[in-house]
């Protein structure tokens, strides 16, 4: 089944089933208002939510009504966890070797607290198990502008994956960790890459480079991926665009080192997981150039290697971004994340409120 | 006003409001039933809750009953973010000494992927502002085991303080952010000292030495401090005991650098707060040796400095931790912390239900 949250004022928002082509939906009232409440009670509560899908795909709910995904909030609005992988290890490896190019660059008036251009001085092995926390108070809709203050530099975006977990026990296997899969969304994991030195030399990391997260308009549960999800893997291309124009197509699958279950468990290790965390796979990508990118670093790390200095600027007020999945069917799994940076960059305020955005 | 989470079997608990003398209590049933409720809606449960807290300060709530800090979960059971920051530079030293002192001393064997016993490769400024995100899906009660499962080592206390936060708007000043302060609480922050080495090697931090926090029975309204409530800080003493001994008695205010006003909008700089955002001091620490320590490791360092070798033990299964703060009057504020370490260590799951602990 696949599950939205509809904006309705509120924090968490409305809990709607949504159909599998995504044309229409039906608010869950009855069942549970909010994600959060199915989570905490998964075994009782997704059953009814299943029989109401299947209804609506049957075409045979009474209050459909067509599903608009610039109504969402993310489908889980704010959750209890949020952490990131790195699951890829081409992102990670060309993350760092941009940072040592940009540096020697002379970027350094960029990062005024950045010690210097010498590379990362605790390097970590781009094939290492990585996980960082970041915030889970609030996310993005799907559509909503991203919006990061007047401070915002070198605004990245970062389109990867994302599940939603039940109740992990403590010291879990990566199978049993497997099983603790929810749901699974598409992630846009903005960043603010001017920030990256300053923030490693205190030795703690993403803090104020990581602002808030965007998600997929659709949470959908791994059946829906059928034969696509296997070995705790999505076997699908991402798509990312950028101001409309495609920039990355990699196969989400076979590059993706750590498994979700992989991830999970090492974040169980020595506590549990609670029902509603959320655990991202980190930015996809292919270790070869030809299926594009999906974060503007590494495109930038690519134009260093081929002419000596990056050409594709980070992102500004205006711009745009699309990240989407299309199943083996050729109907996109999660709905679209289209979100525009919001501006200009340097008014104290959004010019609308973000809230609503 | 002082409030309490009472365990139902729920995740969320039962919200009460306690006397001020934390010898009665009442449900807020009528009210609110969940803490994180209030906040969401601080301007107009507030005050009922206030009203309420009078007439059971006054001996006029006609169900009142006995305040028992067993039955408290933390008072926020579950967070939407949780945020530590190192606020005493005292601290944040001589743990630095103690790795490097206790790394020369051979301690490879407990941390296998460490790189070496190099000092750290990107040292912190121990004066600089330093804040790390911790797993907020779930907090331990004021006196719940603590529970680490069979690979923990190093087990190591941290008492400090924290804030509870309203909605913060993004690029506030460190005076905006204070007024965004609702709540103050005790923290106990559990780490397990043995990871350090390895997760710092991989440039990520935290996530699997930091296992549950727990907070006190009760969180307070600022104005439940009085005069001792100032400057965004808490000049009172904390009180730490362990196995019953008194081990630590700092002064929470002047020694600490970064006033929680400070530490708030460090986190508010790109994104901004929402309602129910758990922001910790770190452990508290005094520059001189007189008033003690509040975790193992500045002890061991202390003791190596002296002697050449640390004394005291990490803690082992048994072993309790006992964290209080009196106002000037001589009363509790907060209740106390009063843990044990859960064991044996080895067995692979708790003998007792951890939820129902």
């Amino acid at each position: 089944m696949k599950l939205a949250t509809y904006k309705d004022g509120s924090r968490d928002g409305q809990l709607v089933v949504v159909s599998r082509d995504l044309g229409l939906a039906h608010f869950a009232t009855g069942i549970a208002s909010r994600l959060q409440q199915v989570l905490d009670d998964w075994n009782f509560l997704s059953p009814q939510l299943q029989d109401l899908t299947v209804t609506l795909n049957q075409g045979r709910a009474r209050h459909a009504f067509a599903f608009e995904p610039r109504q969402c909030m993310a489908p889980l609005p704010r959750a209890y966890q949020w952490a990131a992988g790195s699951a890829y290890p081409s992102h990670l490896a060309r993350l760092r070797l941009a940072e040592g190019a940009e540096g020697s660059a002379g970027r350094a008036s960029d990062a005024p607290t950045a010690p210097d251009t010498t590379p990362d001085a605790a390097p970590a092995d781009a094939n290492a198990l990585q996980i960082a926390r970041g915030g889970s108070d609030h996310f993005l809709g799907p559509c909503d502008d991203a919006w990061f203050g007047a401070e915002a530099r070198d605004i990245d975006c970062g389109a990867g994956l994302a599940v939603i977990t039940g109740d992990v026990p403590l010291g879990a296997s990566p199978d049993q960790a497997l099983d603790g899969v929810r749901l699974l969304m598409l992630a846009n994991d903005w960043a603010l890459r001017n920030r990256l030195p300053a923030e490693r030399a205190t030795g703690f990391d993403g803090l104020q480079r990581q602002p808030a997260t965007a998600f997929s308009p659709v949470a959908v549960t791994p059946d829906e991926l059928g034969e696509a999800w296997r070995a705790g893997r999505v076997h699908l291309a991402l798509q990312s665009a950028l101001n409309g124009q495609p920039v990355g197509c990699c196969d989400a699958g076979p590059a993706m080192r750590f498994h979700f279950g992989q991830l999970i468990a090492h974040l169980a290790r020595t506590r549990p997981l609670r029902a509603g965390s959320v655990v991202g796979s980190g930015t996809v990508s292919n270790p070869g150039a030809g299926k594009g990118w999906h974060c503007i670093a590494e495109q930038r790390t690519a134009e260093i290697i081929a002419s000596g200095e990056p050409r594709t600027p980070y992102l500004a007020a205006g711009d745009t971004v699309r990240v989407e999945m299309q199943g083996r069917d050729g109907l996109s799994v999660f709905g679209r994340i289209e979100q525009r940076v919001g501006g200009p960059l340097n008014s104290s305020a959004p010019p609308t409120n973000p809230d609503a955005g």
